[in-house]
């Protein structure tokens, strides 16, 4: 039995926690948050006690920690964590800043701990797959990849200020879609993007649509394109065209009902938003990160892939600040 | 340069002319029609001549006529061109009574003249693709067919009235797609069948919807679900289980918009009707025609073919009449 | 806090087993099987005891049994569970003859407890939504009702041989969306069949393929196809045509990926079989039946269903026998 | 009747002038090309005259020429034909270099004349049932565009090294979509690309795949992917995302069979290339011509048009030479 402390009884804490409880061998024995009724009624579900970081990370029983809370709060814990060598499940980013996020990296090196960071897409049945597929050579060589990201709507303006900006806050997971699937590192970046949809989101420094266009190391090609309000739903999509054929991952929908009437023939919308979309995504990455916890192997999303998104998601912001492709170290 | 005559000008007989003239060789000479005046439009329209039918068959120059006037002249017709030896292309039925069509048929076979029966949907693109692909063993042998025959709304009463009944009608030719995609024959038939559309169909003696069961020679099953009015349009469906797979045939749609909005995904309905619908089925069957009478080979859909098809149709009728399974004489 | 027992630790019974514990307020205590070891394991895993039925029906702590043993041990313990005054969910079928079942109904309302049938396919999320649409008046009044359901694979002919034939075993579920869907009841059934993949199966008295006609008191008319052996997978599929339009339900796929090669445009096969298909609607069947007893609220799917679901499976049973339509009793 | 001539009789002469014939009150009188023996079987064809273009240019009788012959001949026959006082058609592009294409539109200004250049794809039934959509507000406001445009083989290299390159050879069409779908001018465009199926490509100075982004006036967004080479076929895609919802143009497929095997459910491949995918949008974009000479309106594909695709096309060509985003002239 492996005792584990959840930091964060927010949303995304709750989820991890109840996939948590559902592993053979996993003991949840501490909850934090600053929120303590938060805390208290996630302890409470899952017969867990509430205890302040200090007092989990300073009990030896304690394998494992899943970080949860905010996303300014990162950097700290997982420190403070892999200093007490403890496992490490970090929800993304990492951090906002790169030099920290390196820091933190090297941290975990130092201390020889496992860290895995949530990019959760890559666990999602459909996205993993197609990448199975790919790496099969069902349609050969990758040669260009269309990623297509989007939310329902805007978050709140407020929360967009201390977001990083729509390349950190949104676009990191298709960073990392980009050097998950086609296992090459990008040269260059170049990033645009406008504020169409609401003024005071332009006011606080963001925009909320973007094109980007990487190129990679071999030559690859990849456009992504994003907005912060598709009317119809949550779209997570993105098609690998390979020299013998594409592969396409589609969104889910929560039935598979179709109507017709008069006016038209239709089906249901995506599935609405992230918590509903990548459910079982979720699921499976907790059981991996548990996984390898119990058996010494290694993550599959490391804090070097958390890095790596964050480096390309600070060269797409530069690209669209100053209207010019930026070139990147190889 | 072959001379042919077209026996009724009418919306189908408008599209068999207009693909008539479309073929190599072929010049449409005379258009006959009791409704003056669109006999004239016709032919001017393709520069041929507006003559009765005793001229048209009369003129040794005419080798082939399409008849395409109303079904009780079908039979008449036929057994007229075929004495006086012309290829015939004639619309489905041959005639409302099986009595009727067998002498055409044996009037035919005795002529020893060309005579093929417009069962359009043997030449609809998808059709013939499931068909050829069937044929070349992709899901191993053919054990069950399903077919979905619907119209958009019923025609006129007054119509339906001379029009021989739903199973003579409508299904007529989905009876043939039966003996045509399973080539196989029927040993017994059983039909059920509602109004529920239109108490005026049920007082004209007909009924609006149906269900048929066909068991084949070969021991394959066979459903018809059949009604007057589909709010959506026209729907022309069949699926062919095999012991290997299966294969469907769907509607077309004319065109290949999705429209995602707030409350739905959705597409395009069907082809609205027939004309809309076996628009290349049309063509293609006339094309068909033309060849085997410039080639001298034999036609697909023979009047054999009219004359099974119209046994189906009525024992069907006899089914739903007397609410029991009519066996069919081997 | 209400203990449970569970009858038959076998593949379903596991599942069960698994959704029960997830219910708040709920209790495994106890699981029975004839096969020691099975129920000692499921015992294990949940933290229950293994118990004879005896002891768990004299226990007056347990509040419900689940019925998951095979299906000639479905009436009499449903007998004893009602007598012992238990909530009951028993698996479909509950009875191979319709005296027995007819029995075990009054017996349950005699005894005046909840006793839920599992039908778990109104609880599918897809076939659920369908309903809900149909009764909300999305498509108008329905007329008519096509269902497929098809199988991936025969079992093994001694099942066969104690299942009951085709229409209890398999067609027992299509019955019940019959009378779900249509919210009407069966005036005449009429079905065929045919032994096509298997003569072990024909040997064994059975047949592996059916079509099913049934009229309702309202004179809509049900078509259900049916095979053992679909070789694309588990095929549950069923399309309501109503007075403004259709609603139909799909298959459910693992995954959306797409592939487009240079032969084909290609998706996943459906789920392979219940266990996959109905996964979701196995957690909602016993969400509900324990919140109904919790709630003393009514269950949705009630041990009369479950007595004309088999009423129409025997009626079905002797149309193919004696090749006649069966009138059923008003 | 007006009297009309065709200069080229290669492939798409030949569809042009099959379309013409169709139209009420065309006259194909004059073929002409400099591949003597193709000129002669296309006048024979449709019982025009083989005539040279001085010929064909000074018959008073003619009113409207079709310039479907080689690209580097474009420019000079519209001056000559606009000299003529000629109604053009001109198939894409005008010219490969700016400022000749300019040349031609301030020609044809002078002279008053008709010219309509070939873009064929917004005469596609559902790329024009797309933007009648859009204009209707279905969407609402459109703020972001994404263009799939594959061919599926790339031409000889003898070809591409005539061909103005892949931008003007290919893309041409995709930016005559943006302007024509966003109703807006671009402001910037961002273009890479990459040899990646056959090095003869990158020795002839050009690439075969390529990733382009263009920033309109009002800040709407547009990415553009496109190959020259897609093992499955011709992928003519694009979706606009809008302030309401999606509007999504789909590939066209042959047939709609579906067939379920083993290992997949699979449709058709899309239209395998131009010819078969534009086939309608061929005949209407004539149709759309000859109704304009005829009764003296606007054309909807002006000359000017062709000259801002070709802006487009060349800065974009510059954009990838030079590694750089263009900034284009409000």
């Amino acid at each position: 039995m492996i005792d584990v402390a959840v930091f964060g009884a927010g949303r995304i804490g709750k989820i991890h926690a109840g996939n948590l409880v559902l592993q053979v061998g996993a003991n949840l024995k501490y909850v934090s948050d600053v929120n303590m009724q938060a805390a208290q009624e996630l302890a409470a579900q899952h017969g867990a006690q509430v205890a302040d970081i200090d007092r989990a990370l300073a009990d030896s029983s304690v394998g494992a920690v899943l970080i949860a809370s905010s996303t300014d709060t990162h950097a700290d814990l997982i420190l403070r964590a892999a200093a007490a060598g403890k496992a490490i499940f970090c929800e993304k980013p990492v951090d906002l800043t790169l030099e920290r996020a390196k820091a933190c990296a090297q941290a975990v090196k130092a201390a020889g701990v496992t860290c895995m960071i949530g990019f959760q897409r890559r666990f999602d049945p459909t996205f993993a797959a197609l990448k199975e597929r790919l790496a099969a050579g069902e349609i050969g060589d990758p040669e260009m990849l269309v990623v297509t990201s989007r939310d329902p709507g805007a978050p709140p303006v407020s929360y967009i200020k201390s977001s990083g900006g729509i390349f950190k806050d949104m676009l990191i997971h298709d960073f990392d879609i980009f050097r998950w699937i086609l296992e090459d590192e990008a040269v260059s970046i170049s990033a645009t993007g406008s504020c169409l949809t609401d003024p005071a989101i332009a006011e606080a420094g963001d925009i909320d649509c973007a094109a980007v266009t990487i190129r990679s190391r071999c030559g690859r090609l990849c456009q992504i394109n994003t907005s912060r309000r598709a009317a119809y739903g949550y779209d997570q999509r993105f098609e690998v065209l390979g020299s013998k054929g594409m592969l396409q991952a589609g969104n889910h929908k929560p039935t598979e009902v179709t109507a017709s009437t008069g006016s038209s023939v239709s089906h249901d919308l995506p599935e609405h938003f992230f918590l509903e979309r990548y459910r079982a995504a979720y699921a499976r990455e907790i059981a991996h990160f548990f996984d390898a916890v119990v058996n010494k192997v290694a993550v599959r999303t490391t804090i070097e892939d958390g890095v790596k998104a964050l480096e390309l998601a600070e060269a797409a912001t530069l690209s669209w600040r100053e209207n010019r492709t930026i070139e990147l170290a190889k």
